[in-house]
């Protein structure tokens, strides 16, 4: 194991989140609340010394393989959390450090579940900070990294490997840096669009910044403890569309500015994305008519819950709670499916659930012909087998570790609907679930041991497992 | 596709239905009821008219291959089902043919989930046969043609393969026949053995048959509305015990039997299995310690609820949707769980569990050190790469049929515990749930389509989903 490599890394995600930090410094100035101005600075010299520290000593050998690729990431996500939650412990807006590692966790792995029962309590450059982690979870740090660092040779596509969703990662061009790059771009750039189409709502500067924030890294945190409910019909149907836009694979919008339009409707999965957007929509508009005081209403809150839980938001517009149980049935199943492969939203990811189903069909037909050669085609090429493997074993892992999990938090004795469903929130980083953290409720009366299960869980969701496991694993470190 | 050996098959399934008839009617007799008699009689010459009229003409052609083989064993259960519901309807017991058919279906997949409000309203003789229809399920109707019928061949192991549980499917002995032979020697052994111990604590001849056809083919159906509560401790741990041994792997008593008692503790699911009861009983008894009179009876309520979970009986001595929410999550991890493969019993199977966590580790550590070639063993023999991908492809078709029952029945606005454990039981083949479905609840209020999906379930639990799912597809009957 190249270990000098990783520290070098590590030292260079602590000083890029020191630098980040600016920003909400920025705001407390704004603001005059001097308690976090210096809470801030003392932050940001702890994040920016360590990381000098880690950092300062350039390795001599670059090399690196799917093993340092997997242990950095992992390792950085976990310092990121670490040095991340100081802000609000520090100036004391969340006094034990393990609810601020919850909360910093949900942020950076866009979440958006909640240890707070008061968010509106907090100073506004907590909040924003708390908004900001979404934005730098979202898209990722190490693809950050590599899109700037001179860190010579393709290896950090195993970083990028390890850090980004979904069963294959593509290359949008060959060089892996620009592939960097070019994701950032049409992340900042569609972050910026949502901006100004919320500023045109009539959204103050500070709401459409935390919101896009929010939005962009299918993260949820609200700024409100109603979440979006209390905004107009038009900030609604943005954030809704910005939801489901940034839910997409961001490899589409590539293809968009390469004027090759006619692929993105060759991708399986977008079309079947769009599909059961669709499809929930309608079903739920249906099960839900008369709740409201119209149709048009029904749809919107539809189409609102529909797009916050497929792409793992998170956001509410109303307590859907008190919705008939089809339609929380309904979203429920969106929870576990999740958004794209390649976007910065959670879950399965509907391109891993079209190839399992066209999987069952070919056992089908191999069960009625088992002569027959059959292939699983995905946007029209074959899976490969390695591929099908990962995906197998991937759930595998996936459904082993909320088993467990629910079993253990099951020892605070709340109800099995608000701890199963606790559980995918966090695994599938959504945010809220059913029952006690429904929309209207929050994660703050569950044990410390049940907090430090679901922080694991969102860090397994976002980094789709094994990058954290492998940290655990004796056989990772021998020699 | 060999239409003829199906239709002769089918034709021998219901004549041996008919023939199993006569117990009922024979207890009809004995409690003189007179309706009962003249249903049983009529309904035994529809089964035996209708299987001569289908078996009389003897096929030429004796070949068939696994599509014959899901073909006949999916289409057998289902005309069982059909046939076996009748003496309900015609008797006025069970007067909507639905309701029956859940009943019945339920009977012979060993679930045990039931619509009657009230079990001890009905006349001996049917309750007789409800039972009864436990123990012809349990072992399967088409193992025991296969060690009677003179059908040549070994490609009666497809109709063994597509009916037995498990991943694969062992031989006992070189001949298929005798190894059919031997696996209903066993079985019937054992259940006389249960019903000597069942009259020695002092149960009635009714009682004691009708509890053994229960345990014997993990089925559960109780004959009283209070399930087992009712009898003596030893009656109690008599059925704990029996429930256990039902759920192990048939081949481990005929390992028994060759004297090489050995080899059944280098069985890693045998020992998997024993594990899992251990450690759920004693969580168990710790979690609802002080709920009982003594630590004794906590202990007994445990061990008969966890047999009765793991095995996928059902039985119940105790409402255990009171426990604490950690002893019932346990519970509902052990209804997926399952048995041993080559029991009577339900659910995912601990094989199939045992291997699926080792591909995990597998996977870590091929992550870490990525040219490292690992291979999955089980009992000492590595796992070939067909059974991995069948199981995985199980697991998927089975999370996949949970899930769109779970959307279908939600629409009947029951709470999400009520609707999840309902689903799980079913295609676990338990019985029970919690919620509306718990031990003190029934399946009564559900609509009738959520009725004929949990009959459809309960058959593809017990099928293991595939002879089942073939019948539906337009590809199986292409030419």
């Amino acid at each position: 194991m190249n270990y000098k490599i990783i520290r070098h890394i590590l030292g260079w995600v602590l000083r890029i989140e020191g630098i980040t930090m600016l920003l909400p410094l920025l705001c407390a100035f704004i603001y005059k609340e001097y308690n976090c101005i210096s809470t801030f600075i003392i932050c940001i010299i702890i994040c920016i010394g360590a990381g000098v520290a880690l950092s300062i000593k350039r390795p001599k050998k670059h090399s690196m393989y799917a093993r340092e690729g997997f242990v950095t990431v992992g390792l950085s996500w976990i310092l990121l959390s670490l040095f991340g939650a100081l802000p609000f412990t520090v100036s004391g807006s969340i006094p034990h450090y393990v609810d601020a590692i919850f909360e910093t966790v949900s942020g950076f792995s866009t979440t958006g579940a909640s240890i707070l029962t008061d968010v509106e309590a907090l100073p506004k450059s907590m909040i924003f900070w708390r908004s900001l982690t979404h934005w730098i979870g979202g898209m990722g740090v190490l693809v950050f990294l590599v899109a700037l660092l001179p860190l010579s040779g393709s290896n950090n596509m195993y970083l990028i490997r390890a850090e980004s969703p979904g069963p294959t990662v593509g290359k949008l061009v060959p060089k892996i840096k620009t592939t960097a790059k070019i994701l950032y771009l049409i992340y900042i750039a569609l972050t910026l669009i949502q901006i100004v189409l919320l500023l045109a709502g009539g959204m103050s500067w500070f709401d459409a910044l935390t919101h896009a924030f929010g939005t962009a890294g299918t993260g949820g945190f609200g700024i409100k403890n109603s979440s979006v409910a209390d905004y107009s019909p038009y900030l609604q149907n943005v954030i809704t569309i910005f939801m489901i836009i940034f839910g997409v694979d961001f490899s589409m919008y590539h293809l968009l500015l390469m004027k090759k339009p006619k692929l993105i409707l060759k991708s399986d999965e977008f079309k079947g994305y769009i599909g059961i957007i669709t499809a929930s929509i309608i079903l739920i508009s249906i099960n839900c008519n008369g709740m409201y005081d119209s149709v048009a209403t029904t749809v919107r809150h539809a189409a609102f819950q529909v797009g916050s839980v497929i792409t793992t938001t998170g956001f509410s517009t109303t307590d859907f709670d008190k919705w008939p149980e089809f339609s929380k049935t309904i979203l429920v199943i969106l929870m576990f499916i999740g958004a794209c492969a390649g976007s910065t939203g959670g879950g399965i990811k509907v391109s891993r659930v079209i190839v399992l189903l066209k999987s069952i069909v070919k056992e089908i037909r191999i069960c009625a012909h088992p002569k027959n050669t059959l292939k699983i085609t995905m946007n029209g090429r074959v899976v490969e087998h390695e591929t099908m493997r990962a995906i197998n074993v991937f759930i595998m892992a996936y459904v082993s570790i909320f088993t467990l999990s629910l079993f253990l938090i099951s020892i605070d004795n709340f109800d099995f609907t608000t701890n199963f469903t606790a559980v995918a929130a966090a695994i599938n980083n959504i945010g809220p679930g059913l029952g006690k953290v429904g929309p209207t409720g929050n994660f703050s009366e569950y044990s410390f041991l049940s907090k430090i299960i679901l922080t694991f869980d969102m860090l397994v969701g976002r980094l789709e497992i094994f990058p954290l496991l492998i940290i655990f694993s004796p056989y990772t470190w021998k020699k």
